[in-house]
């Protein structure tokens, strides 16, 4: 049975816009780290290829009244700093986060994640993200975002310089060598010189290249830019989809421009974004769903449909009727792609205000499943085997027991159908993704 | 006795500049996780603080004959990354490093510390620099340095918007009441709203309020500019004087400056740079020292003066003859404190090239002392009471070694003097060094 890669993903909480109304929910998930710990050493017994934190440079705008039930992405740690600590109290498993192209600088994020890599030996992932988050540009100087095409410009050179500076210093550079007094060679040593449009960087970095050469690079764009970008650049794909056709068009288009730049699809792993709600008989994987959805507060409930509509002004609908489609704005500035996504449900389904946040409030257009171990393992071979996927990121309804039930079920289903590995066997997250060690372009050259 | 405050620095493979030739120092301590976790858990054994990291934003520019042979802030790791895992990994001690305020951005300053501090429980400090380095600014898309006013400016703007970002949410804010469904009460959520000439930030920061409420903020300019920013703004200032007349000094000038800020001098801890050689006996100690000394190649003793006389070119210089005066500058960009001082020492002493380079080549113009622990204690208590320091931030000469013998040594015989506690009293670094937690400013206005 083909092999599957598995990240699981640790939004404070949980996943599920009512999470933290769990009664079993972590109440202070995003602003505690002996929490964090106990999740990510979860992941790694159950042999998660990683962990992944996403990120957010603001809190949210919105409706306050909304806003005070709906505590996601308002505030939690830092994820540098939060998976640098989570680096030392774990051994094996990989630990990927989000930094903006858009509000760091490429010299700063080459450093914090180069020396994330060193921490962690060689485990290390940037999912690297232009910030749809509008408001995010208040807090760096700015009036407005930018425009979707400059933002995805700016992340390829971002991306160039970033991975530049991660081979200033050759892998044998430092000789330390106590008989000659030399402690490196200077001939090994690269400044990288890039002037483009956005940055002008000399280097080198000031920092020995990371041991996995270069830490794993992630994207998340659904839009041409984005998958584009992804094409060039991207190791990693998450991918959000609610139904399978739809991901297998994803995959099939982004798989098919990576020829283009000398690059083989397996180079590339598409991961699917999964809320699973697992439980040993299908009534009660049903069950524990329903209860949580009863959680959604309609004024969060509204509130989530109106950021996935781009800012959709939805005040004084009913919740069950539907949503006249001239509310819905044509144009996004935050997230094109997702826009598209709800705009296509909407009309394909014509669902009410109150069953469009019903299905969202768990997966936010992931997929998501509710089953048994084993119809739970089904689904997710069955997307394998279409090509919609090489892995998920799991996403938990709720912590820790949304993703515990996942640990406790249906991974040992996985690993019984040889989809899953029951023991590492490589040390770096490269090792466990499959994916190459990059040859340090300096020697390339020469 | 009056107790002194105490932190540890730790630069890759020890202060002085050949430490590295010692057979006995951590070859690669520059890049050495483990390693550096086992000195932050000596410090923390012994009582310390905090330890301390400093840091750059580029490798060093020079001479690479030189540089080959002198790996210190060449390359090593980012210090935020590597004290957020040293937070995991330790209990009591408190965790400082440097951030520039030239090549950050304030949102990002205020998470990434926001976030080691509640990590570690409360134990971050921020030592605020503007960089000195000037080979920095062609990493981050810029041809020249700010001039040194301009730095200063930034730096008071840049420090502001970092603690009124800290202040985004009040202590109370998060509510987390399952019976009313409310996270958290949006009257005690306050956005900044900054404009000044630097930044324009609104803020609310995405993240709760420091378990300390502001990590401690350091500071270690000598500059007027630089003594006016701490005497404003810093609770910690890391001064770096030869000489206890100088120091005496510069403690009476920056805390005479308080007064007019509002603020106590005890707000202030004066902590001076000390390298230790000790030994049973002085004869021991002072063969140690010369051992280290012996170890220093010439041409990285021309390169040591040439960079603290502000870029100075030295070439062609006899080792054992005077600098010509006329080879000095008058001015430095990078650091106009420390060329001054090294300018009196000339004229005043008029020591030889070699003699210059020995005397920097322990400290880098700190204090130094070589003794008996009894010498060592003696003297330390000597500037205490003299009014020259609060307390020291000790820097092995070579580590583990040289860190080793000052734990090992010195400080039992602080601690049987009463100058040093001999266990944590607090859990915080604000209580370790006896600072308030601040109140949070939106809460004073109302």
């Amino acid at each position: 049975m083909k092999r599957m890669a598995l990240g699981a993903h640790f939004p404070s909480m949980g996943q599920h816009v009512a999470a933290w109304m769990h009664p079993e929910a972590q109440i202070d998930g995003g602003h505690n780290f002996r929490w964090f710990v106990r999740m990510a050493q979860a992941a790694e017994a159950a042999r998660f290829d990683f962990v992944f934190m996403a990120d957010t440079v603001g809190t949210r705008d919105g409706d306050m009244r909304a806003l005070r039930r709906w505590p996601q992405y308002m505030a939690h740690f830092e994820p540098i700093s939060l998976l640098s600590a989570t680096a030392a109290v774990t051994e094996k498993v990989g630990l990927v986060c989000t930094a903006s192209t858009s509000y760091y600088e490429p010299y700063n994020v080459a450093r914090l994640f180069g020396t994330l890599d060193h921490i962690s030996n060689g485990r290390a992932g940037w999912n690297v993200v232009t910030t749809a988050n509008v408001s995010a540009s208040h807090n760096f100087n700015r009036d407005a975002h930018y425009d979707v095409n400059d933002r995805y410009e700016r992340a390829r050179e971002f991306v160039g310089v970033v991975k530049g500076l991660w081979d200033s210093w050759e892998d044998d550079a430092f000789l330390r060598d106590r008989t000659t007094g030399e402690y490196f060679d200077p001939a090994k040593l690269h400044a990288l010189n890039h002037e483009g449009r956005f940055f002008k960087v000399r280097g080198p970095l000031n920092l020995a290249r990371p041991p996995q050469g270069q830490p794993v690079i992630c994207q998340a764009g659904a839009s041409e830019d984005g998958m584009e970008l992804a094409a060039e650049t991207a190791e990693v794909v998450f991918l959000s989809k609610l139904r399978m056709e739809d991901a297998q068009g994803f995959y099939a288009n982004v798989k098919g421009r990576m020829a283009k730049y000398g690059r083989q699809p397996d180079q590339l792993k598409m991961m699917a974004g999964l809320n699973v709600t697992v439980a040993p008989t299908e009534a009660e994987a049903r069950e524990k769903f329903d209860y949580l959805q009863s959680l959604i507060h309609p004024d969060v409930g509204r509130e989530l449909v109106s950021v996935e509509l781009g800012g959709a002004d939805l005040s004084g609908l009913p919740l069950d009727g539907p949503i006249p489609w001239e509310r819905i704005p044509t144009e996004s500035i935050a997230s094109p792609s997702r826009l598209a996504a709800m705009r296509a449900l909407v009309q394909r389904e014509g669902l009410s205000l109150r069953k469009l946040y019903e299905r969202y409030a768990g997966s936010r257009g992931s997929a998501q499943v509710v089953g048994t171990p084993a119809q739970v393992a089904d689904m997710m071979q069955a997307w394998i085997a279409a090509e919609a996927a090489d892995g998920f990121i799991i996403q938990g309804s709720f912590f820790p027991g949304g993703f515990d039930d996942f640990c406790q079920m249906v991974v040992p289903e996985l690993q019984r159908r040889g989809a899953m590995r029951t023991e590492y066997e490589g040390a770096s997250l490269r090792e466990h993704l499959g994916l190459q060690r990059p040859v340090n372009h300096f020697t390339v050259r020469a």
